[in-house]
């Protein structure tokens, strides 16, 4: 509930006035409450615990702005603060900035920004700076969003793509495609319709459990747009060596795979937004996958591949015993996703 | 010069595949490059220098893309460095987050991040993390930049509204309205033209100068949207004292005023990009404006009001020696104008 009284965003929402004020009033600072949050001032003063820091910034743009699963709100949260865990921080602080498409319902604005609240709390990260522009009808699309995080760096990690060798193995934290397929279906415009939510979440929990191997972690990433097969080809092209998928070993829900049988989509290309790819030594993968299957958003955890000698390419063996080149995307399957 | 064989952005530019990371890599990292900026990672790793620090994120969405004086990579560059300078701190990094409308020409995209990385560069920050993201025709509004800052606060300043007394001076470092004007001529909806550039700049030199008056400076903001007259409202309600302003005090240079008579605006909640209001104990008033006024974007500084006891409100004083009320801005007078 919103105690604005307009029901509708205006332009006038955007112009540094009183209108703008009891936007960020009622709306953001309501919500957004805490000790460093000062919505009169140019900026958060932070004093950072330590000053080793990672820092990394996203924007969110998904279509429609509430789906199955998740909303833009959330994804802001979880897409920069997973960005941050992947990179082997803790996320700490968040800072939001929010382009609103006049005529913006408010109640939506309202049920998006409680939700981007409760995922910063739970996640135990604060927003602590904003700043909000209003652009007219027809130019914005409802609602775009930008979150930047700062966290703390833990100092026994040391993840980066050219600590890659051939042996290590390629993990998955989850299935595939749940975000993408999710997204697709509430735009309703395919006549399709599911229980699948998206898998929009935070990974901290798989990446902290994953950081207690820093003798085998080699590297980590969240598989968004592009998905599985883009990290894959991040990888191999980093790191020099050749990455072999193994399909039977991919974990895809059921509903994922059939709504991907009817409309042509491969759910290796398609946005996860709770999902981590992990990269370990040989030695140490057994121990990581059973960790990670101990836990609630782990249960079905694979190792997938293998990093192997060879051209800097992906390839995957497929399911009937044969193997096939998982290209570069080119064309966006899907666009608007996160 | 870019080397996209592409002429417009398409939505391939935005799906995390080959075509996204040419265009990062062809247009963005190309002009950013510095040694922290690393476009295969999740996250910037930083080593602050201090713990101690100010955080701020700025969203720009002007239109036109370019005008005279400036462009909104220029923009998105000052506003929030601007941001962390008025608020007493050195800025040193900055995220980009970019929102592109699909056709979006190429060579535009080029120019202005061309001119956002050397605008970084005078300034002395670097851009040490990214994000892109394209949406459809009919989205976007061609291009919307969101960029965070971070700096190293000054810890000799102590800069709050709330510190603010009566009998202190409310001094500008410069001719007001000069980027609103130049931004809404530039539209060429109004059929007027002119050579007024847009005061669109890194006002840290000035922030700096203040800063040698610890004892004196109060409060310092940068008056964007909403101008001077939002800035001196912000004031008076934080404060809870009133603010006198003296008309024939404030700059305001002749094109500007010409240009107001004629449309009507009033130059007082034009937004300005290159300016700093500060607040001053009356003994070190003269000391700060002989500063200013000894540098090249403060030649025109001038003490234009005073905060007095009385009820919290804002009041002009007129070239005429009546006195009205300046009323708090409702209606957006130039949407998109940062």
């Amino acid at each position: 509930m919103t105690v604005l009284t307009d029901t509708h965003i205006s332009l006038a929402h955007g112009n540094g006035g009183r209108y703008m004020r009891e936007l960020i009033r009622e709306i953001f600072a309501r919500h957004l409450a805490n000790d460093l949050l000062d919505t009169d001032a140019d900026a958060a003063a932070l004093d950072l615990a330590d000053s080793r820091i990672l820092f990394t910034t996203d924007g969110f743009s998904v279509q429609p702005l509430e789906f199955p699963g998740g909303d833009i709100g959330s994804l802001a949260v979880h897409g920069t603060n997973n960005d941050l865990a992947v990179a082997g921080a803790i996320p700490a602080y968040l800072s939001l900035s929010a382009f609103i498409e006049e005529g913006l319902p408010v109640e939506q604005l309202d049920r998006i920004v409680v939700s981007l609240a409760e995922s910063a709390r739970q996640t135990g990260v604060q927003v602590v700076a904003g700043d909000t522009k209003v652009v007219r009808r027809g130019e914005g699309g409802g609602l775009y969003l930008t979150t930047t995080g700062i966290g703390y760096r833990d100092p026994t990690l040391d993840l980066s793509m050219t600590h890659i060798r051939p042996g290590d193995r390629i993990l998955v934290s989850g299935p595939v495609g749940n975000h993408g397929i999710a997204v697709m279906l509430a735009r309703e415009q395919f006549g399709l319709r599911g229980d699948l939510l998206s898998d929009a979440a935070s990974v901290l929990p798989l990446t902290r459990a994953a950081a207690a191997f820093p003798d085998g972690l080699r590297f980590m990433r969240d598989p968004t747009r592009g998905g599985l097969a883009t990290v894959c080809h991040e990888i191999s092209r980093a790191s020099g060596y050749q990455i072999r998928l193994d399909q039977s070993a991919i974990p895809v829900e059921d509903a994922v795979e059939s709504v991907c049988e009817i409309l042509g989509y491969d759910p290796l290309y398609l946005a996860c937004e709770g999902r981590v790819v992990a990269v370990a030594t040989p030695n140490r993968t057994e121990e990581l996958l059973t960790a990670w299957r101990g836990m609630p958003d782990g249960r079905q955890a694979a190792v997938v591949g293998e990093v192997i000698e060879g051209r800097a390419q992906v390839i995957l063996r497929t399911g009937l015993g044969g193997e096939r080149f998982l290209e570069e995307l080119e064309d966006d399957p899907l666009p608007r996703i996160c």
